[in-house]
């Protein structure tokens, strides 16, 4: 077996590599690349992406984990090499379903798409984007039939992300919370709305970068391992060993989108910089799922950095830093002003209450548009519709509606759910940590992050991709992803922020 | 043979996609990558090298090239497809000498090295790099051994950059050369040293950084096909059509690191950007060679940016930028400053009259290196020793001598050559521009540099890597390769400048 399996380990390797070299790509595509570099851009990444499937698809590929299946069922069941085996094997058995070409015209489909966004979205342009879009959904309809049969067609999409779960699972943890959390907005919504204007002045960049650095520095972040970009849409990317990036933008009105964003993508960089060196170069060398990471993310940004007692210690930081700003606001209404509930159009800066009805409405519309129920010219009208009808209020333009998410043109349908999942997680894995860390709000209350990471690490971060989402939050937390706990924040958080 | 044409083209695709984005990994490990990731970067840049040095020299490969040298004999021997089946038939034969253990090997000692070199620069600690550089130069030894025999051992590695050129035919080259120059320093030496102290002032980042811009913009750069970016050592690189990055140094208490970089770099950047897009994807989509490939960017630097029409336009400009710096100072005594002629340490920052010197050196001991006659430890000291004998000054330290580039840590040798050879092509070069555009120098002396890059696209750009260097050279200017110009061009300008 140890041959076979360093056999294995070598082709991994192999795949690991290409898989994060293209990553590097479309982090420069979106952070620095020129644009006449375009279709070069798209034609490398196809070749990498080609090269990679090619490989991990191979016959050699196939009998290695068909014979280190059987070898493995003496191994404890969650060793290591187990759980590489396991891991690779279903990757393997989805992978061998798509055709190289798919994977090439993939790439090349949606670095262009890539660029028509940036450019559409800069000009809240959709019709420059929709030819771009209806290449990238019919690829993800042809894609979705590989895996025929299934329960549900856009199964196929979401095990890409949420390895495991199925659209009738999502659904249900949806339905299950969706009227708490719209019966939640509407008692909001009958109260004094919360002062929020002094989050909206002007915030020069290089004071807004430097505080941004120095909140997620104290998080744990370690720069040695990764570095800050700016770009139109934030994202992480882990691009191998000791090399996390996260990327943030910055709007000089307003506080919010890039200290939260930082956060964000910050949490998303702590989960990786936290797997053990020796996953590397393996599909072990990853989050347990989207959702899971999107745990991390938001566990960050949310139950950490709009805490009360992070505000505690940073906010005078952050008066010393915006003193004509926030020299007279208390750290009260600045905690008020930054958990407001309110609807608004853009997703990645709506409050807590009101995000997951963002995400419910994509999950939505992607059913449809992959069943054909929705065609991709009629999407901006539907989605204003729709929008209006969770949110009560209608983007002004397809900028700040259709447009404002970047990962439709990266070909990334089926991946939005797992941005609500990723919220409740949070929210799971919070019950537990102020048990089992009962100091844990006067640590915060200190700007001592150090044991929360602590936990998180030895918790999950070590497991990386070693077991499916389901599994690794049971293990943690007893339950299985549901939520409860969710429910419980808000009415609890916002019970006494609004009075109600 | 339109078949047989199009699967090579295919291949050639492949790895030229491979080394582009190899290319990227380097540019990204200059620029912004952390040094966390070094090993992890070793191992991608290993494994694409690998991947494209397997696909160039596979048996697939090697039966089209057959095929098609013999049916390219029917062809137009200058035809893009001859040349190109001629060129590609060359590198492969080269390229089937090496083993890919070597090629990954390779990759993953230089990308430590390259990390090596940085910190030991930036301490001037040699130690910290000699055990890098140890490997590289045993990897160099056993490289150059791959092609034996050979008439000189050297050869082997000139091949690579220099394609056709011989040791004894540079030697040759040089020795013509090296009296007149040192006879000419001297004659220097003996008349009233040139004021130049006022390119010793405080030159903000900035403002540096935007006056490169505009001047490189003028040349005819194009930002939407390439960017600029910071380094330790500047660099051009070409990441694939459309996409010509160059890099760039500041130092803000002097004037000319930037300044006449960014002009170098850009000059590298316009002949690759002046390549047709048909050749995109292949081995003719590159310059001749490093030497020609040096012409374009001394003349830019050089012939163009340090001329006195130059800045009969530009200085009143750069007055502007800095007027506290300038405002007293006259274009002619600013001219002469630039031009001065003096032994310093730095190869980049050398004036025309002694930057060959500075190469002679390390072409010597490259070759001692190679032949074992000079041991890598006793570098620093071989080094001063003979750049004193050749300069008459000693580098302070090894940062300012044997540390100062980037080179071997990327396992460029037998590369150093080609700048020499560069600063003779581009005079050869301008004497016969000089005779086809009777009014550059009053196009210069208006800021109109547009016929001027016209003509070095038609005669030069547009081929590519059609042709060998002394092929291109004797096809544009009617002679091999040769120091008259050269020698001509420093009498001429130097005569004035220090009335000798």
């Amino acid at each position: 077996m140890d041959k076979e399996l360093t056999q294995l380990k070598e082709i991994l390797a192999e795949v690991d590599d290409l898989s994060r070299v293209s990553a590097l790509l479309g982090w420069d595509q979106q952070a620095y690349m020129p644009k006449g570099a375009t279709e070069a851009r798209g034609q490398q990444m196809g070749t990498l992406d080609r090269l990679g499937h090619e490989r991990f698809t191979s016959k050699e590929t196939g009998k290695l984990l068909a014979s280190l299946q059987k070898a493995a069922k003496g191994l404890d069941p969650d060793s290591d090499e187990a759980r590489l085996v396991k891991v690779t094997a279903k990757r393997h058995e989805r992978a061998v379903k798509v055709p190289s070409a798919m994977v090439v015209e993939k790439a090349e489909i949606t670095s262009l798409a890539a660029q028509a966004w940036q450019e559409a979205r800069a000009g809240s342009n959709f019709s420059h984007f929709q030819p771009h879009l209806e290449k990238v959904l019919d690829w993800t309809q042809r894609f979705a039939k590989l895996f025929a049969p299934v329960d549900h067609p856009y199964d196929a999409l979401l095990d890409e992300y949420e390895p495991g779960m199925k659209t009738r699972e999502v659904q249900a943890i949806f339905n299950s919370i969706r009227p708490k959390q719209v019966e939640l907005i509407k008692a909001v919504a009958a109260k004094l709305q919360v002062d929020e204007s002094f989050l909206h002045q002007n915030f020069p960049e290089k004071s807004q970068w430097e505080f941004g650095r120095e909140v997620v520095s104290a998080f744990g972040f370690d720069w040695e391992r990764g570095r800050e970009d700016k770009v139109t849409h934030p994202f992480m990317t882990n691009l191998g060993y000791g090399d996390q990036r996260i990327t943030t933008r910055v709007y000089e009105d307003y506080l919010n989108p890039h200290l939260f964003a930082t956060m964000h993508e910050a949490g998303h960089a702590l989960y990786e910089q936290g797997i053990p060196k020796e996953m590397a170069r393996g599909p072990l060398y990853n989050g347990a799922s989207l959702g899971v990471h999107e745990s991390q993310s938001r566990l960050w940004e949310n139950l950490v950095g709009r805490s009360k007692p992070f505000w505690n210690h940073f906010y005078p930081k952050l008066q010393k830093v915006f003193p004509e700003q926030f020299g007279k606001v208390k750290v009260e209404d600045f905690y008020k002003a930054i958990n407001r509930v309110a609807p608004s159009y853009i997703r990645v800066e709506a409050d807590e209450a009101t995000y997951n009805l963002h995400i419910m409405l994509r999950l939505e519309l992607e059913i449809d548009l992959l069943e054909g129920k929705v065609a991709v010219k009629d999407l901006p009208k539907v989605w204003n519709e729709r929008f209006n009808a969770y949110l009560g209020v209608t983007p002004p333009d397809d900028a700040k509606g259709v447009l404002q998410d970047v990962h439709w043109s990266y070909g990334l349908m089926g991946y939005f759910a797992t941005y609500t999942l990723g919220n409740l997680i949070s929210v799971q894995l919070w019950e537990v940590i102020q048990r089992e860390l009962p100091d844990l709000e006067k640590q915060i209350g200190k700007g001592e992050f150090a044991p929360l990471l602590a936990w998180l690490r030895e918790k999950m971060h070590r497991h990386g991709a070693k077991y499916e989402p389901q599994e690794l939050v049971q293990k943690i937390t007893g339950s299985k992803i549901n939520g409860d706990a969710y429910l419980r924040y808000l009415k609890t958080k916002f019970g006494e922020i609004y009075k109600l």
